[in-house]
């Protein structure tokens, strides 16, 4: 019997999938493609197949001990690690595909500039259809920021905003190494330390046991009033209450959210309403961007190659820390 | 008599004055300020005055033939040049400060990431508390761009496209000569063949007769149903009543304007409500980012010292031409 491929995707197109079927012929591989609606039609494949290229956790209950790479097509391996009995085979390997900076590092910049140019202050007067003089501005260029998250994300956010002539660029991360684009490094058990001097924090965090909360209200109240929090990654990373509070009381003058608890956002949560917070609805690093989807298919079809020569593919994930 | 120098400027901090003051002594001559307020303290001044830097152009009507040098504050020569009579001594050099591209190209990347990632059709839905599912989005990166003038503000846009990793930026300006930047730079007599391959047009244009309407009806007929238009040069550039149309009836994806006809945009205006727009009250280009006025001081001081040892100042408008 020939090695099998599931691939259970959404947003395939017809020359992705042809794409795949290439490598796959390459590599040993019969490809069987699905959506996420066919997974009762998908069943007798996922159960016998080595390797699932999946965009969602859940799919792998449908696989068996045969199942020895799991390719996912998010960035973030949270859902895969949560519960270890997903994989009935405890070996499996895990890779995510880190091919969302494009999106979500413009998404970074756009509402960066929208809080530094203070576009929420604009908001509801223009709604009014008034026009305003403006107060004052800070920009990108000559500005000061900090990253939690030095990964994938964080490092290509750091390399938009050097590009765009920002003058420190400060990265926290958990062992506090050095890496480029970053002018230091710092371990996150200085972050209290980093806080009170950060006038622009951007959270780039996968989600694991250590990040939830870690933007804590007592670590809120350790920021200046001129600071502003993005945040992409997750949204337990945040204590949300206390954003709120701390927007609500211009503690702080003002954060975007891209991530929150619970997703969607309930129409009546109070998120919906803090004072100069930008909420959107988890859009910065979906598959909306031609590239993310092109790039996504080319990251799978190489690791497959790699991992039919033996190699190791890109993106592994050690499955007990989560990222 | 000492050599006199008036400034008219309310943007200046106490550290700006020193500044101009140390530069005045250096250059020989005896500075006087005013704000736009203390207009009839200045009269007695600004009739013998030799230099005036400025940031209103009908200060010009209280100077005499004695005014050899005019520095406006602003980018944009158009109210200076509109009206010739404005000088009274018809030789009088006018300088402009180009130092508004940080700013400027800052605020056309937020405009172009608003518009590529869709934002005004989350608009609407957010402020009903609604989380909706991206459509397709386009990025900077490996993106199209035209850019209708290549003087000091489009290059520096094309500069921050370029870093963004902008596939490929055409300029087109008065004599299509090729400027570092711009993979590509073509004469405004072939813009009608341009259009209809751009997919994003960012309008940089000076105030002059000749880009009046530059973008008219049947121009905008020309850029295909996926074009977006920005435009943060003037108003006038615009036929603003054919863009509303063309907006309202999806004939083009979006717009965003800094720049209208009239400024302030009546509270009744037609612009408030056209679909996909993004209207903004003149606030890519002005003082309200603290590089801009330190920038402003410095180049007028630079100027000074060159203007006093018998040099030409930077950013000399020809007055006949407007730019």
């Amino acid at each position: 019997m020939s090695r099998i491929l599931c691939v259970v995707q959404d947003f395939l197109s017809d020359e992705h999938r042809e794409k795949i079927r290439q490598a796959a012929d390459r590599a040993g591989f019969t490809p069987y493609f699905f959506t996420s609606d066919q997974r009762d039609a998908a069943k007798e494949y996922l159960k016998d197949c080595e390797v699932l290229y999946a965009n969602q956790a859940d799919v792998l209950r449908d696989t068996s001990a045969s199942l020895r790479w799991c390719a996912a097509a998010s960035a973030g391996a949270d859902a895969y690690c949560a519960d270890p009995s997903l994989f009935p085979n405890p070996d499996c390997m895990l890779t995510v595909s880190n091919v969302y900076g494009a999106t979500i590092s413009e998404y970074v910049v756009m509402v960066t500039l929208e809080l530094l140019r203070k576009m929420t202050y604009f908001r509801e007067p223009l709604r009014r259809h008034e026009w305003l003089v403006s107060p004052p501005i800070r920009s990108i260029k000559d500005g000061d920021f900090t990253i939690l998250g030095t990964g994938n994300l964080g490092r290509t956010i750091a390399a938009r905003l050097r590009s765009m002539e920002a003058r420190r660029i400060l990265g926290v991360s958990h062992s506090g190494r050095k890496v480029d684009l970053f002018d230091e490094v710092l371990p996150v058990s200085q972050l209290d330390t980093v806080l009170p001097r950060t006038t622009f924090l951007i959270m780039a965090l996968p989600g694991t046991p250590e990040t939830v909360n870690i933007l804590n209200r007592e670590r809120i109240a350790l920021l200046p009033p001129e600071a502003y929090v993005v945040n992409v990654g997750r949204g337990n990373a945040v204590d949300q209450d206390a954003l709120m509070d701390a927007l609500n009381r211009d503690a702080i003058a003002g954060a975007a959210l891209d991530v929150a608890v619970p997703e969607p956002v309930p129409a009546d949560h109070p998120l919906w309403e803090t004072k100069n917070l930008i909420l959107t609805p988890h859009i910065s690093g979906n598959m909306a961007l031609g590239y993310t989807r092109d790039e996504n298919v080319r990251l799978f079809c190489k690791n497959l190659l790699r991992y039919a020569n033996g190699d190791t593919p890109s993106g592994v994930v050690d499955r007990a820390r989560g990222y």
